[in-house]
């Protein structure tokens, strides 16, 4: 197994504004994305991975300055996502702050930095967007799209939206919505975030400034609900930072204190406060029942793919398995043919970024049938 | 089953510092406390209730403001701890802000505001103040120490610091230390508060400013932590506050950010931000265990109360029943009489303060065990 190597991102300008759900419209605007393989001459071996909360087009390999991609442990040369078979595309959604237009880029029709004003997007408006420069490479249908977390709505979402384009819908460690609980931790990040006296109505960039106070926050709480409470308790347990104890309310003396304030402040200095405003308002809204008084079953009456494969993780108490289940339950009882595997992983949500044995054989598998009905050659 | 009707706080000053686990010491101080019932002649049914996190000496009964204690559904004529029987006292812990010596009182060593100098207290250091204070109402043994969480936490300690001093020891909704996830919780709350530039280190007093969206953020964190996943979610669900989705990031759409704000606005008018650090550091601090390699047996060997009553509620995810089964089995091994019981009630860490049938009725049992020992008449 390899690596895709040095991965150059691409650019791709749309002129054309997007309809969104809201009933705004995203002017003009430029995705960031990646592809690594080849696409066959029957474009039939595509697959898009949708990227979750704070990830990006940069899906796997490694850039000029070193960073490696999100899911490079999945997505490779021999890997259960074998580039050597499938032409892989990730794509930066467009709210983000990995180089497609988000709020940190001057909005064409007002000549004025977007800040705040940038339209609020859902998962539906960005499985549009990534449709669009799907369409623009030349495929017409994807072998498969996969996501994880928020990146598994978006995987739901093109199955539900664009039936005829999807063969097969991979979502990992997601749900059908976000339950109270959900949206209660994106509120307490976002009211973190806009009652920072430096977010300045979300026109920071103006000041020269960021909210960093707030970021900080947002994300050592968002750290918190991406562990399970035994895999924190296994790597930090009570250990002290400096060995014995200071007694002092400001400082440092848990090493879990230690590893989150480093976490948030690392966060802070690379995310921007808009974005994270988006991202989870667009989580808070995804919820393809509702325009079905709530029958999950219903929204799923119009998907068309071959086949889903439904992945949840035991110890994720984000989106617990019993969510992926409603899923699975929903697609049943469609009579559409779905897999679904429960993997006993001890790292809780986060376990869907992990190189777990068990998860990747599955995932492996599942790409194989894939491949094989796409006849791909090996 | 009626109220203790009118109750009226009343403060036992001592001039004499108090010696902290810490090495330093807290100047001399004074306590707010209340007492329901009667005093019997041998001085035998005095049970000492211990606070939690954001409550008071204000157990039971009504103020002249209309007030009503955080206990009053327990407390009272007839109720399951019976002041017919019992002489209940409630004390506010110093640190706290609702009466005792806190960091919004002056230092009489300098002659200026405590602030962020007030002395880091553990739930030791509080048992032990309020040792004194029952000694000064003329009160060699408890018949019972009784709390909630971190008032389940003084009750154990007390069990431990003063054992001839305690005959029955009932902690509720407790654990024996916090985990590395109960830490991470506070953490976040404590850095929302600390990095709030109203907060001035601490000094904010003496700008006439409060860290309200500090004190806010972190009090809608530890609302979700209170309540299970399934009361909030049959509390609020997805509904919304308007009926409809208005696509903003920044405005409400669901009930439950509704909820939360309001319950963080009304907290950060109400609560100190230097007594939310030292609680939880408090919280952070408990760990019996400790001085003996983690052995929590070995803890409790020192124990010496006639039986202890252990209560947890199934859906509590911040105290959950496996870790007041942790506390059962260290007075199991060391043959101590325990009873345990492991309440099914919906609503999550909140339990232990509600009117659940079956807690209550345990609750009024042992209660009844208790007065009996003690030959308090009906």
């Amino acid at each position: 197994m390899g690596s895709v190597g040095l991965v150059t991102p691409q650019q791709m300008h749309f002129s054309a504004s997007l309809p969104l759900k809201s009933g705004a419209r995203l002017s003009a605007y430029t995705l960031s994305y990646e592809t690594y393989g080849t696409l066959n001459a029957d474009r039939s071996n595509a697959v898009l991975v949708c990227h979750a909360l704070n990830a990006s087009h940069h899906v796997a390999g490694t850039h000029a300055d070193g960073s490696v991609g999100w899911w490079d442990n999945l997505v490779g040369p021999g890997k259960a996502l074998d580039t050597r078979r499938f032409f892989v595309i990730g794509v930066n959604n467009p709210g983000s702050c990995f180089g497609s237009t988000g709020p940190m880029h001057t909005d064409p029709a007002s000549g004025r930095i977007y800040g705040a004003g940038f339209p609020v997007m859902t998962v539906e408006d960005w499985v549009d967007a990534q449709s669009r420069l799907v369409q623009q490479l030349g495929i017409t249908q994807l072998a498969a799209v996969i996501g994880g977390s928020l990146g598994g709505m978006q995987a739901l979402a093109w199955a539900l939206r664009h039936p005829a384009r999807v063969r097969h819908c991979i979502a990992v460690a997601t749900a059908p919505n976000l339950s109270a609980q959900n949206i209660a931790f994106n509120e307490v990040a976002r009211r973190a975030i806009v009652t920072d006296p430096d977010f300045h109505g979300g026109n920071f960039y103006a000041h020269g400034v960021v909210p960093q106070r707030g970021l900080s926050v947002a994300r050592m709480l968002g750290h918190i609900t991406y562990l399970s409470d035994d895999a924190m308790e296994a790597k930090f347990g009570r250990a002290l930072k400096n060995g014995c104890l200071s007694y002092s309310t400001q400082d440092i003396e848990f090493q879990i204190e230690s590893y989150l304030r480093h976490q948030g402040d690392k966060f802070s200095h690379s995310f921007d406060a808009n974005t994270y405003l988006l991202i989870t308002r667009a989580l808070d809204y995804f919820d393809p029942a509702l325009a079905h008084a709530g029958d999950l079953a219903q929204a799923f009456a119009v998907a068309r793919a071959q086949r889903f494969l439904i992945v949840s993780f035991t110890t994720d108490w984000r989106f617990a398995p019993s969510r992926s289940r409603e899923i699975v339950k929903a697609l049943v009882d469609n009579r559409i043919a779905v897999s679904y595997a429960e993997i006993d992983a001890p790292h809780g949500h986060d376990a869907f970024l992990l190189d777990d044995a068990r998860y990747h054989a599955v995932l492996r598998a599942y790409f194989e049938r894939v491949a094989s009905e796409a006849e791909v050659p090996r």
